[in-house]
């Protein structure tokens, strides 16, 4: 008897994402530290739209045509930006309305990887949201993570996981790849102590010496917002 | 403080190879279903060598030649080979002495992967003995699963993460990356239940499929043979 149920599969890194291009329909953008968080966070907070760019060559473009940009790289903002992708400053009421153009290390690159897909954006702080929209879709899914420089990350795999614990729990889908296994395990043995089970990640050990431990409080602070945000055309909206 | 410990890293897979290959100076190529357990098997069984091949092209030919050539694709031998990759094949005591060629789907194009490292071959039938004997060489390490298709695989990385385990507990090695940090988690989560964490894996169910559950009891039993085979030029010999 074919299996009907939809899959739900994870892909550790945009740098893998051939291998798991086939066979779904929506991919979900995962850059928990700290992309896909800010870009929860500033749609949550009202803004109009945000524009990813994966290079900072079209961010500058964009600069130079007067819209407000974002750019990091590295944990740093970049040098004549506005701002970069800490979470707090997307939650500017300032920012209500406006639209801005993002550019960061992976996660603005993955979530330009995938092509002909329905894209949405996951993190921590609404994976709830992203996973009881998903269970209503009837379609295939995909959770891509971000990484690190296109490896594979802690955190990113946590909240994959997260989101396909969800869906496996509800029964109306089935994972194929060990990935998938693996992120679910992880977030499993991971989601009783968040903080010390990161406490060795690379990226997290990285944010600490730049002094950013607000914002990693605020990235792993799961369920803050109850919004999905998706790209139509260039631009991340409100669903 | 500089940090004058060596380094243990995993890599998931081939296909993520080129962004882990600076800054070791050994490689573990690790295929636990079944190329590097056959392997072991083999070597440990008085095999004179084991010559890995990647391609059936390069298998025909050493056919062709009179070699001994074993060849796997897809968990099924190919027509016209002796054998495939069953560790029981490789325990046929007429084989002593002599020199086996192998090509199979992931393990022999791993063990092709890296270039000027010493390489050496683990297996969950094996990994005690290849740790305690990382422990005394002071180099850097990167232990490398064959996935599956360049995909993330469970049982490569329960492998490695029993591996890195070893090595992080004695203290005079430390990790990285993530990777590394996620193979250490899920070995410790799957060790006390190996075959009940793999029961979803996705190979397990491929083979299970071909009616070789004897070859995944012999796979998943640990350390059975206390030998490090090593690849010395085209050939895979004892240490």
């Amino acid at each position: 008897m074919m299996d009907k149920r939809n899959t739900v599969e994870v892909c550790f890194s945009p740098n893998d994402y051939p291998l798991y291009k086939s066979d779904h329909e929506i991919v979900v953008v995962i850059d928990v530290l700290r992309a896909t968080t800010a870009i929860v966070a500033g749609i949550a907070n009202g803004l109009e739209s945000i524009i990813p760019v994966a290079t900072l060559e079209e961010a500058f473009i964009y600069k130079a045509e007067g819209y407000l940009v974002a750019a990091e790289r590295g944990g740093e903002i970049v040098e004549g930006f506005s701002f970069g992708n800490s979470p707090y400053s997307f939650i500017d009421p300032a920012l209500k309305g406006k639209k801005v153009v993002l550019s960061t290390t992976n996660g603005t690159k993955a979530i330009k990887t995938p092509e002909n897909k329905i894209v949405v954006i996951a993190a921590l702080v609404n994976y709830r949201a992203v996973g009881n929209w998903l269970a209503k879709q009837n379609k295939n899914v995909l959770l891509l993570a971000s990484g690190w420089r296109d490896k594979f990350n802690l955190e990113d795999t946590i909240c994959a996981g997260a989101i396909a614990d969800m869906l496996l729990a509800n029964g109306s889908f089935t994972s194929n790849e060990d990935s998938s296994i693996a992120a679910k395990y992880i977030y499993q043995s991971a989601v009783e102590n968040m903080f010390g089970y990161l406490k060795a990640s690379s990226h997290r050990r990285r944010l600490k010496k730049l002094n950013l431990n607000e914002d990693i409080k605020f990235c792993l602070t799961p369920n803050q917002f109850d919004i999905v945000p998706i790209l139509k055309g260039d631009e991340i909206v409100a669903l």
